[in-house]
């Protein structure tokens, strides 16, 4: 069976960097599929990209392969990492991107970092990366390679040295105190959908959901139900949305903006 | 011999909506091939997404499966369908998506919607969804996994029940009086060029177009035969182009806008 | 083996161009892998197209077939034509978007655009083409059709007649005068790098480089150090960069500008 490899990135459409990344997997595993998830992930944007990840890793088939590089760092001493958990291995910097996929898994304590049961490796084995290293494009020059390299059947315990901690972001989880859920907004979408981190099995009935100066009581059933909506979005968690609408413009919504949740009295 | 699945949404391409449907896909059927038309329609904007099936369908081999979703109504009562035709099976929303591709192959009545010698079905069984079913994502849970199962070889007359006749949007053909054909623009593309409902086959020549409050008299060759021109586009529709730039934003034309031909005395 | 092509074009992707060509290529070569490079190419923008063939070919195997299409002439008398080089077969009209990826291989004479060592025809051999061909979509009817016979291992010197040179931009390469480098900004990338075509192993060391009244010396690491700085991009060439944003937006930088590259005393 031929592997699947999934690109998730901030490198764009408008420049041939993804094409370059393709022809480096496919020189090292022909026959394997490359999926694109997103190149639109915002520069830089670490958290968005976090999010995206978590949104998509459990439709694929369980031996997948995703590589996700937003990466700031790309030349400094940040470490290149592959982690390979029940749900597929997740490949590229260490700088937080894999929290949420970790998280949802229940493999990372997100206080330290310390992963539970999972092996993750720091990329250092040389062999396995182009023998040409930019100091820019890591994307292409190093995980793009090992993705393939992965693909072909090689183990993660040899490309790389064990590690038993990663980078994990900061707030990740919404917070619960006193009855109330305080959480903020990770991701906005194509439709202007504000899109939250507090999971939807988290909340009570009826919630109450307070965001940008508004009150929302009650889940909607789908877009049509209200001009303005607390709605459980397609991951699971509680989203923002206007019918025939953005959310996010209407009430200027962007990532980070608080959203809290708790009971209708 | 492998199926080919087109997709054509608008979900973007900054989230992993796309992505989601892939895997739903490839899970139940790893080896189809799933090609990308489009994930830019204008949100919520059927009748932008009906032309883009319209001038892509007949390039693509005969036993495709073309999934199109712009569903603003996704989770009310609308129904799910997928339709037979000589040209390939179409699978989405009952809201008018395939009034383009139905008219151009001459299967279905435009003023009911009633099919001709044409096979369509309700999605009414669901052990050939997910099993889980978001009311948010039928892209994912619904449409996404169907069409893996069609290109697996199951019948579409067992995916659901019968139906006879399918929603179509008003006003998609253009209307002939007096001599004078009454068109609108149904697309405007990436380099402004606005294309009508108005076919090569049906203008007098030599035409005068109307649009906007500008005539153009006869048709151009290509694009940098005139500063401005009618000209007959790639799908065979009438479209006004400018030499090197937008004629869109020169005459301040929007999807709607009306036209009109008639022939120069 | 199944042969790869890739599309790099300035089609965008709201519309069904790129799918429509697609199709065409599957219906002559079924099995063969299509690679998108970008379909975002500046509208019309032949020496952006130029630069981002230059920056990928080198990556993917080397019987690959590269389309390139950014065509303003279309449908006017300028040539479609093919080009076999050791890196791969070129394929689109010859407008100079080749120029890049043919100086990069020493293959051309900038100055008359005439070939060394290098096959390249005229594509006039009808029997490769679609049977219906449009004045405006060449990138379907001829390109992407000849494209899909050569994948299929038709030879070059079968669907076109030999030339000796093709068309090539002015002003491709920098020009050295008394110890200075005098080059341009070819390509802004998603993040406000500006790509200058000025190539790392041509500069002195230490260098200045100054740029829309702004004097850099040195060359950095990577991205984080320095606020502004210039540095050797993944593709060879000295480009200017911001730590965390936009050097193009920062400086007013765009596709033309003037940079200049001597040695620091």
């Amino acid at each position: 069976m031929r592997r699947t490899i999934t690109l998730t990135t901030d490198f764009g459409l408008q420049d041939a960097y993804v094409a370059s990344m393709k022809a480096v997997i496919w020189s090292v595993s022909p026959e394997c599929r490359i999926v694109d998830v997103t190149h639109l992930v915002p520069p830089q944007d670490i958290a968005s990209c976090a999010y995206v990840l978590t949104s998509m890793f459990e439709y694929f088939v369980r031996d997948s392969i995703h590589v996700a590089v937003v990466d700031p760092g790309v030349g400094t001493d940040r470490r290149p990492i592959a982690i390979e958990t029940s749900s597929g291995v997740f490949v590229g910097p260490d700088n937080g991107t894999f929290t949420g996929v970790l998280d949802r898994q229940g493999v990372v304590d997100l206080s330290s970092g310390r992963l539970v049961n999972t092996l993750a490796v720091e990329l250092d084995r040389r062999e396995f990366w182009r023998s040409e290293i930019s100091s820019t494009f890591h994307g292409r020059d190093i995980f793009a390679s090992v993705a393939g390299h992965l693909a072909q059947g090689v183990g993660i315990d040899r490309v790389g040295s064990p590690i038993d901690r990663v980078s994990v972001l900061n707030g990740w989880q919404a917070r619960v105190d006193d009855g109330t859920i305080y959480g903020a907004i990770v991701h906005v979408d194509r439709f202007g959908n504000a899109i939250s981190n507090i999971a939807a099995e988290a909340i009570p009935s009826p919630p109450i959901v307070e965001i940008a100066g508004c009150r929302l009581v009650g889940l909607s059933e789908n877009f049509q139900s209200s001009e303005l909506m607390a709605i459980v979005g397609s991951s699971g968690f509680v989203e923002i949305a206007a019918r025939n609408g953005s959310a996010a413009k209407l009430l200027g919504i962007e990532t980070g903006t608080r959203v809290t949740v708790r009971e209708a009295l």
